[in-house]
């Protein structure tokens, strides 16, 4: 039997065992019912993830493109009648598991960084953050205008807040997969998208702020208290992050260097990666930012005294709960493309229109980094990504209203939603483009 | 700074510092509220149990206990007005994280097993299993008789029925902790805990039978249908686990050999063990019982092929997964111990009884055992955990109505979960005592 064939029989086996599997988990038992269809949703998601991840690599293509379209595929199972997927979707744990895997995944990536490497092209990362949010903003203001001249101008504000922020777990994944993660190119992406983020929820403040204020009257006011709230807590963090975090981190493994029980500098770090998550989103901040920080104030070097006594390297360690958890959140990631959503002529042009403009206005600025050397593609395509801060700004839309309407008609939410997805799958395969292009 | 005072420095600091971290959570946040709460538990709890296992191990007792301690101060902080924990208790995700916990505990030491060492005391794993199940049967009926006489049969039958069943979480752990996986007895107590689990099983099916077919007239009659129907599903599973299981495995692993996508060897194994997790549990066995039989069919010689392409072996890719989700399990089940429950002498003295029934009715089984050089104080202590299966007895006698009155008063279900706290908490010491006596 030849691979390839081999491999097909793999995918039919698995096909027709899948439903089977999953037909069953109704019937519980005895011992904790919750956790059985957390188990085969894990078995369901993982091969999925493995099987599209093999397929798109043939094809010389990086693995998460292959998770997101095995998402979209089981995501959209219930289109050809096929229903067994269905309770998976909302199922809390397996949801939890994605939270955590893209939480892992940017530590791993932020273990990966140095900070001393990030701080060096920190003036790059700031100019093209700006510039990156700015110039989406602006172009997708004028796009509702265009589309939708009869609405008012909270409505285009809206729509050009909603293309403002980067969501960086599908780019970092993309670097990881292609080996780029120590590149220049890839450490002004990601300094940038931790910009990007406080620059996303200072948008959302000022935004929401101004569409709440207005009145009968149609004019707006604005609060700047809490603005500058937001803008100092997040300063707050990333420095508290960086400086006494490390402070912390460090001291933390000193003592710990007196312990014998097993796991502990795993326990550790892992410990140190979901507080600064959970801190990240207390303050607001998505935790993936929280997670990156506490990666890049790792450094290898601490464990000096923990690899003379022979433990492995604490990136190893790392990895293999990584390499379980992390396809989780991109399977889900395509779980979330519903199919339907291009089923509208009127829905697509508009959505075609804001993805263009998403593009368009993060290839801009990639254009202010003026170093030579750099490969600029790599930069306007990693920052391309929207996710979860567009997603948030969607959902405040459809349910914020004004004089009783909300701020997004349907059209608009779907329109969204599909730039979203647009802007996800179309980034795997033009980022290996753009470093491939650098190859030549 | 002498290491003593370090560590009880690092003891103070946390015990301050979480509080804080936990009474921030509710505050919530844009991106992922619920993932928030869930990973400040995930720290807390990986903290404590990291603390608790490295004091522990001070006084020379296996890392679990001190897991265990952690979890029971934890969980009884609120009689010290100390309420921030109590929101973790009832955390979905940390709950799955538990269970997920002990399925990788599970796994972890059937990887451990070899399948044809267990097979070749399958004998005295069978006897063991059998003795250990009818003599705490008698001995519960028995002690239920003498302290409530007033009582119907039934009663003293469900109270011989709670104290059958070994919970073998805290016993493959111990046997981890003092590296004993590999040991003649560790092999009799895992093989005797599989049939026990299987045994368990029909006497629920048996006596739950018997006490819903109760009349008024007080007879009792049995349908064993459902019983024999039991008895084919798990020997059907077991059987099948073994055989088609590694079958399929092995399939499995020869078409991955053609996979070239990062992380294949480790997502198969993962996905084999939840989805035999998952059918034990569909058929109304311990889901750890499928995932110990996952683990055994799983050889390293299998391996051979992806060891030789450089990857690491599995057990150590499962390592790190299981040290960061195995103690969860512990703490939770320390939390779960409510000491407010010793405070009644009456229920003190039942379930004083109770333990030592319970504790006597396994040791008893060991002398079944009658080969030379076997170390029957460990196979007797490794037995005595009660656990799951028992509280799921528990919780049926308290809910059971015969004629308007639950079978179980609040007495005996008082009595009875003390009996399941202390035979968890006094196992980690004896089993560590009974391995000491056999180097002496």
């Amino acid at each position: 039997m030849s691979p390839q064939s081999r491999l097909l029989a793999a995918v039919v086996c698995l096909l027709t065992a899948l439903p089977l599997l999953a037909a069953e988990q109704g019937s519980g038992g005895a011992h904790g019912p919750e956790v059985i269809p957390f188990l085969i949703g894990m078995v369901v998601v993982l091969l999925a993830a493995k099987l599209g991840g093999e397929l798109v690599e043939r094809f010389h293509q990086p693995a998460v493109l292959g998770e997101l379209a095995a998402g979209i595929v089981l995501g959209n199972l219930t289109l050809l009648g096929i229903h067994w997927f269905e309770p998976f979707k909302h199922n809390e744990g397996l949801l939890l598991m994605a939270e955590l895997g893209v939480v892992l995944l940017l530590f791993e990536v932020g273990l990966e960084s140095k900070m001393h490497e990030l701080f060096a092209v920190g003036k790059a990362a700031m100019i093209v953050a700006h510039v990156g949010v700015i110039l989406p903003m602006l172009f997708g203001y004028g796009i509702s205008l265009l589309f939708l001249p009869h609405e008012a101008w909270y409505v285009h504000l809206f729509a050009g807040a909603t293309l403002a922020a980067t969501s960086v777990g599908i780019t970092a994944r993309v670097m990881q997969d292609l080996k780029k993660t120590d590149t220049k190119e890839a450490r002004i992406v990601l300094g940038a998208a931790v910009v990007d983020d406080v620059l996303g929820l200072i948008v959302l403040a000022v935004v929401a702020g101004m569409v709440t204020s207005l009145g009968a009257s149609g004019s707006a006011q604005l609060d700047w208290t809490p603005v500058l709230w937001i803008v100092f807590k997040a300063a707050a963090f990333l420095i508290g992050a960086v400086v006494i975090g490390r402070q912390v981190h460090v001291n933390a493994l000193r003592i710990a260097q007196y312990f014998r029980v097993h796991g502990v500098v795993l326990a550790l770090a892992i410990s140190y990666c979901f507080a600064l998550a959970a801190l990240a989103g207390m303050l607001g901040l998505a935790p993936i930012v929280g997670a990156f920080a506490a990666g890049l104030v790792l450094e290898e070097g601490d464990y000096d005294v923990f690899k003379e006594r022979g433990d492995p390297p604490i990136s190893s360690l790392v990895k293999p709960i990584a390499t379980i958890f992390v396809p989780i959140f991109f399977v889900f990631m395509g779980v979330r493309v519903d199919l339907r959503s291009f089923a509208s002529w009127q829905v697509l042009g508009l959505a075609a229109a804001l993805t263009v403009v998403a593009v368009l206005g993060k290839q801009a600025c990639s254009l202010a980094v003026w170093e030579k050397g750099i490969n600029r593609f790599v930069i306007g395509i990693g920052m391309i990504p929207r996710g979860e801060v567009g997603l948030i700004f969607v959902g405040m839309g459809s349910t914020l209203l004004v004089n009783g309407k909300p701020v997004f008609d349907a059209g608009m939410v779907s329109a969204m939603v599909v730039m979203v997805m647009l802007t996800t799958v179309m980034t795997p395969p033009l980022l290996k483009m753009a470093f491939d292009r650098k190859v030549r």
